[in-house]
C-alpha cells in the first residue's frame, strides 16, 4: 500500500473493509449516510444511466418488518440504519450491465462508509423475497430490489477475511 | 470530503475518478496492474465465492484483435494494457448476485488504478461479442466475459462528469 512513499488510503480501505454484522449501538449520523449514498451514485454505469435508487430505513419497526424477510433479519434489526438498493427498471438499458453497475455502486457505498467510520454488510439473501420487500415498503414495480445494506458502528475491529491468491485469479498475462 | 478535519481520500478518489479514454502513452508498470487486480479481488461476493477471473492483455496485436470486436476498439488499442474480466460459471452460485459482485470488483479495480495514477475505462459494449472474445483468447466456456477495462496514463486530467442530485436517487427516508 506504499505508493510514492505515501500510504495509499484507497488501497488501505479496500483491503481493510470487512462485512460488519455486529454493531456497537452508537448512532450513525445522517450526514454520513447521505455522503455515502452520494459516493455510491458516483459509480460508473452504462451510458451513465445511473439506474440505482435508495430507500433509507431508520425506523426500527420498519427494519423489523424487512428483517422478517431474510434469515439475516437480526443483522438488519441490530443495525443503526439500513439502505435498500433498487434498480429502476424504467431507466434500465441492459439488465446484466445494470446489475453490474449497481454492484459497483454498492461497493462505493461500502468503501465510503468504512472510510467514514461505520461498518456495513451487503445482504443479498433477502432477494428471495424481493417482491415482498418492495410491497412492504409500498414501492412501485419498476423498482427491483438489488440488496439491503445494514449499517452501524462496528462492535469490534479485528475481523479477518481471506481471498484466493492472484495466481488463481489471473487466467493469463500475455 | 472533510472528515474529522482531514481529507477523506477514499471519497476524493470516488468523486475524482473518471472514465479515461485518452492516454498519454507513458507505460503502466506491471506492479500497478497486479496491485489493482489484487484490490479488485477484495470486493465482497456472495458466500465469498470470488467468481472473478482476469486476463491481462499487454500484447498490441492481441489488443488489436480484441479491439475489432467493439466499436471502442481504438480505446483498447491506444491503451497501455487491458484487463478482460470474466465470471467463472463453475463457481457461480447465483448469476445476478455474481454479476453484481463482479461489478463491485471492477469498481475496486478502477478506484485502485486511479489512486495509483493510471486512468481506465470500463467497456461493456463488447459483451455483444463476448463469445468471440472468449474464443479469440482461447478460453474455455465456463468463463463468461463481464467487461474489458482499458488502462493507461491519462492524456489530460480536467475531465468532468455529472450525476443526478441525491433527491432524485433517494426514494424515501423513514
Amino acid at each position: 500500500m506504499e505508493q510514492h512513499g505515501a500510504v495509499c488510503y484507497v488501497l488501505k480501505a479496500i483491503y481493510e473493509r470487512r462485512s460488519v454484522r455486529n454493531y456497537s449501538g452508537e448512532p450513525v449520523k445522517r450526514e454520513i449516510i447521505l455522503e455515502a449514498i452520494k459516493a455510491a451514485s458516483w459509480a460508473p454505469s452504462g451510458l451513465n444511466n445511473q439506474p440505482w435508487r435508495f430507500a433509507i430505513l431508520w425506523d426500527p419497526d420498519l427494519r423489523d418488518k424487512i428483517g422478517s424477510l431474510t434469515r439475516y433479519g437480526h443483522i438488519i434489526r441490530n443495525a443503526s440504519v439500513a439502505v435498500a438498493v433498487f434498480l429502476d427498471k424504467d431507466v434500465s438499458y441492459d439488465y446484466i450491465k445494470d446489475c453490474q453497475a449497481v454492484g459497483a455502486c454498492i461497493q462505493n457505498l461500502l468503501l465510503a462508509l468504512h472510510s467514514m467510520g461505520p461498518g456495513a454488510v451487503w445482504i443479498g439473501e433477502i432477494l428471495k423475497n424481493k417482491e415482498a420487500v418492495r410491497e412492504t415498503l409500498g414501492l412501485p414495480n419498476n423498482l427491483e430490489l438489488m440488496a439491503v445494506v445494514a449499517i452501524g458502528h462496528p462492535a469490534s475491529k479485528n475481523q479477518t477475511s481471506t481471498r484466493k491468491p492472484l495466481e488463481e485469479l489471473i487466467i493469463f498475462e500475455r
